[in-house]
């Protein structure tokens, strides 16, 4: 990211902070931090947080520059942007969550001491509304919230939520091309490259995970193997099952490409599947179009959801599609917006999302198809293009 | 784990919750949940949550079995243990917030409604001291505060730390055999197998990938790869530099086995060090060495960051280790007990922690070596045995 790309986000960001009331935002765990500055946390028991003030003029907070607070021992790896953030390291003895409240006190250094949160020190933080990272670690929000008894605390989502997810064309490009990648190993497995009968679960995951280390991916997030009844299960874990001919197979898998997720699922078939089997197949492949299809601008992110599932309600198999049709997509596997009834966010050009119905029957078999999608004047557009077709492999 | 040993764990884990006055304990991501049902949270915007009331008789909590809150999709994964905790899925368009609320509040139907936290509807929660993983999100914690207003909150660290780090003869062997397979491929390193001149650090760190997940790893968490100059950034995420002739290249990885995890790091040369690097490369072995030397039964756990930090500080490099000296390790990577200045508790035998003093030199070069330890009733045990060393590669 160029440094005035990351700038223009930041002053979005600040400026959705005073909209909605945030004094500042501490950003930790998570992908709003590299949203914002190109640079990830640790998942660690060291304190990495990016300190937000409020934006000048706003009413809340102080206007001094975002300062990064992060262990010693990872601030080589950081490259600080001037005029978007500074870094503040910390030594192992020293205790960052008084380096962060310092800084909300506006007597940190890096601020020069102008300005301050609401609350002097008999009631710290009183009447600020501080923005935490949804995922940072309970334990630090715990430590944050003992020495700032007075400050009332939202999850920054409320705040970076919306921003995040209108990709922009930057973004559209990176979702492609990461999706692309899983397409060509997705390609591998129609094409019966990825041997399957006789390997268990787990070699054929570690062949989806090299093949996407292959693609150029950073990263690999999952790689369902999902094989005979243990495809009832959605969000299996690899066993040490061996696959055995005739049987389904479902496929689901993803990485980090470029900063950017992908997310597939294919189902196969070692087998010609018996006809009970092929129905449900098109049922879920008619549902998952039928979700593609009503993924149009202003219609709420429910009626993705409300056209998958009426498809698998009307063929019967309602009480088999036991999750939401789609998820977000971008630095992060899973984020806004859902798919799922009750969300009636409209849809936007820019937003980027799964479209993944699926049919388990407990103890027999289960099938589902996904494809990553993005919403368009035009339409929606798949970003992916790996056949749909019911494939039996070895052909 | 057998049924047995996990309920035998959770009585441990209950008692010590009323010895510390928690009410209740809700366990999301990390260790803990794993550590008590053998069952690991997805780290995904769905909430998990096994909710553990505190023991019978106990005055605080109810006592009732535990209850894992889990996503229905994800339903299938869990193993519930009869007499340790049942389950209890979540459908997509139900709150999990206000299920594990119901649950402490006695009127859970699985809990049969025997019982409640103190406090009425008027100030739901009074009284009552909730402890929550670490690392469970922020955002769920802030949900659950928002619903249960008159709560205090603690970090389970409070409770269950000081039991996980004491490690049972099954996990010590465990750790040993995570241990042994990470020696294996540091041999693979340490005896030119893996090319290293010409390569990249991603190339190297790809490499250290495949022979941890050959090595029986069910996952890899991390294959640092620093070469030259990024040699002294300790936590340095591998980069497309091409490795050169004459360099220290200090390779840090680990993986989990069967469930525990492994750290080793060797800094190998592509030729022959220039003296003031070969001293460097011996100071931190005697550091290493001391550090090991100091885990005595009884001493306080600073012991150890202090011998090891007097070798380098007396060479007169101590403003180049800018890191404490070791961490706990066992179902996860970094975990208490910490090998830092200031640490006061005293080494009990079962007590396994990593030895890992480095230097360095920015913009120069670095140097770490690690192993990781047991403390006995004998002395130290090291669990690593790759050779330390100074190895120039290809040999």
């Amino acid at each position: 990211m160029k440094a005035e790309a990351l700038a223009a986000r930041m002053d979005r960001a600040r400026q959705a902070m005073s909209e909605a009331g945030v004094s500042a935002m501490l950003l930790s765990l998570g992908a709003d931090l590299p949203w914002l500055t190109g640079y990830t946390a640790m998942p660690l028991e060291r304190l990495t947080m990016l300190v937000i003030p409020g934006p000048r003029g706003s009413g809340t907070g102080h206007d001094g520059q975002p300062v990064l607070v992060v262990p010693e021992l990872e601030a080589p790896r950081v490259a600080p942007v001037p005029d978007v953030f500074s870094v503040r390291p910390w030594a192992e003895t020293e205790d960052p969550i008084a380096i962060v409240t310092d800084i909300l006190h506006g007597h940190g250094s890096l601020l020069g001491g102008h300005g301050s949160l609401p609350g002097g020190h008999g009631d710290v933080g009183a009447g600020s509304v501080l923005a935490i990272s949804d995922r940072a670690w309970a334990t630090f929000l715990l430590r944050l919230q003992r020495v700032l008894p007075g400050a009332s605390w939202r999850p920054a989502s409320d705040v970076t939520a919306a921003l995040r997810s209108v990709k922009d064309d930057a973004e559209v490009e990176a979702l492609a091309a990461a999706a692309a990648a899983a397409d060509r190993v997705a390609a591998s497995l129609l094409g019966g490259d990825i041997p399957l009968v006789g390997q268990t679960e787990r070699q054929v995951s570690a062949q989806l995970t090299r093949r996407l280390l292959e693609e150029g991916n950073e990263r690999v997030n999952f790689a369902i193997v999902a094989s005979g009844p243990n495809a009832a299960s959605p969000h299996h874990e690899p066993t040490e099952r061996t696959i055995d001919r005739g049987e389904p197979v479902v496929c689901d898998f993803g990485g980090t490409r470029d900063g950017y997720c992908s997310d597939i699922t294919r189902t196969v078939f070692t087998g010609p599947p018996p006809p009970e089997l092929q129905h449900i197949y098109e049922v879920v492949a008619e549902a998952q179009a039928a979700g593609v299809g009503a993924a149009r601008l202003g219609s709420p992110c429910s009626a993705v959801d409300d056209a998958a599932r009426k498809v698998i309600s009307d063929a019967g198999f309602g009480a088999y599609f036991i999750h939401r049709t789609g998820h977000g997509i971008g630095l992060e596997e899973h984020e806004d917006p859902y798919m799922v009834a009750g969300n009636s966010t409209p849809i936007v050009a820019g937003h980027a999302f799964s479209v993944e119905p699926g049919i388990y029957v407990p103890g027999r078999w289960g099938v589902r198809i996904e494809d990553i999608v993005v919403a368009t004047a035009d339409g929606p557009v798949n970003l992916n293009h790996a056949d749909h077709a019911l494939t039996v492999v070895p052909r």
